[in-house]
């Protein structure tokens, strides 16, 4: 199932995908706490979505055009945590470019995007030269949990998670090579386009056998497969949760594959009116706009 | 003014320091929103919480052994910034100890802590051998702003600043090295102690002329002065602000001085038992006590 957070005649709500159309559960305007105005709280409270899908009086439906989708989750309760370097050829790729010896990282490589730089699918990305004059681009699959934890394992780790999404890591490469960390580099507002849907975990399978690409104006720049992901879903969500409580709702970004502008000869970023589609098979394609 | 979040009686309050004694809102039980339940709702609202403590009748005056204080912010709304290499005399102690030449960084290294590690004064540190056998001790002055902005100058700056308080960035030096992007290490529960209290900006006149130190059972280790920060905190909201909004209730850890454990010789970690003080001066004591 393919959950979205939408804007409908100036309310917000969370929504189900239906070919080109839109389920809206019919809310009581009584109830200001209906999980159904705001994605955590239903993924918190265990809603049953597909039930209420089904329930025909429990539902409006709306032609798909006349909402607006924002992220999934437009505000996370924490910044997006992110894994760098995940995919071994671009992982490479970054090591020539910088003047190092490129191998597998032996332990993940996590940083965090600021959660305030999230935008839904079709927003403007702000081009703001006086920052960043090297903005780049990066696909990757999304993970949403459902379950938090600590000292998860690997074997029962896809368990927690509630749903993919697809990310667009994009990063300000001066700002991320000057200030070392990545922190601010990959915390630009608009950096963070996130969607267009939540796809329900029970709908992908297994998450490391899915395409994923990343066009700029419909030129292929990445294209790549999760299966070559160096941790993987289960594995990530392992680590991160060693020494640090998950939660539901967190939000991991996995790392992109080879393919980014900043390696390229000669380097290419992105530019007002470049269109960034981001696609993850079975997830969606995310597609947003430099604007000037 | 020292404001804090406290719980008395089971229930969660903004409250404010009177010598041995505390000031607790009088609230109505029925008016369930009352900033006065909440740090970042006092600080969003623009409170006049000077008005408030100076209103007899508005306020319960309890023993402050009758508190338990939390964090000031128990969960800000995103994740805490932080500085790294932020004084001169730590960068160099960092890169000896890496095998980089020390110099000042040009440009502000920044990292995030996640905010599930944040605990308050006197909560204890879990020791958890199984994925940290070297956490080390960090004392910084902490920086919460009042209101947010972007590309904000060095010049206002601290305007947007609400108060202040201390921070121990304690870190997992294996995790953090190992994982090269700090984030992980620096995450782990119970890894940002944050307290006592959050004093406001009208109470510290220059952020920049501080005694700034930490003892771990009694014994100094860190001692210096915020006068050392190579980015000061002013200088800092202008870099975070650059091409990121900030936002009312947002926490920055302003970096550390020289003296942390991992550079010694022999290295010096934290041991169960072991107690930790942060101070800053005219700001407040945080104690926490590692335990098993």
């Amino acid at each position: 199932m393919k959950l979205g957070t939408c804007q409908y005649q100036h309310q917000t709500y969370v929504c189900i995908a239906a070919g080109d159309q839109v389920l809206i559960p019919a809310l009581d305007p009584s109830v200001e706490q209906s999980p159904w105005r705001d994605m955590l709280t239903l993924i918190e409270r265990g809603v049953d979505y597909a039930a209420v899908a089904a329930n025909a009086t429990a539902v409006m439906r709306v032609p798909a055009t006349a909402i607006t989708l924002l992220a999934p989750i437009p505000r996370p309760r924490k910044n997006v945590m992110c894994l760098g370097l995940n995919y071994l050829e671009h992982a490479e790729e970054t090591a020539n470019q910088i003047g190092r010896t490129g191998k597998a990282p032996q332990y993940p490589i996590v940083f965090t995007k600021c959660l305030t730089s999230v935008i839904g699918h079709e927003a403007p990305v702000p081009f703001d030269p006086e920052t960043c004059s090297q903005l780049d681009w990066e696909v990757e699959l999304g993970v949403i949990l459902g379950k938090g934890g600590k000292k998860i394992t690997r074997e029962t780790a896809l368990a927690h998670v509630f749903g993919y999404t697809v990310i667009n890591d994009l990063s300000a490469r001066d700002i991320q090579l000057n200030h070392k960390q990545y922190f601010l580099g990959k915390s630009i507002d608009g950096g963070c386009p996130m969607g267009p849907w939540l796809v329900t975990a029970d709908e992908i399978a297994d998450p490391q056998v899915l395409a994923i690409s990343c066009r700029v104006n419909g030129v292929t720049k990445q294209a790549s497969s999760t299966r070559q992901m160096i941790f993987d879903v289960a594995t990530i969500i392992e680590w991160l949760s060693r020494g640090m409580t998950l939660e539901a709702g967190d939000v991991i970004a996995t790392g992109t594959p080879s393919g980014v502008g900043f390696v390229r000869e000669p380097p290419e970023y992105l530019q007002p009116g470049d269109v960034v589609e981001c696609e993850v098979q079975n997830v969606g394609v995310l597609r947003n706009r430099i604007v000037a």
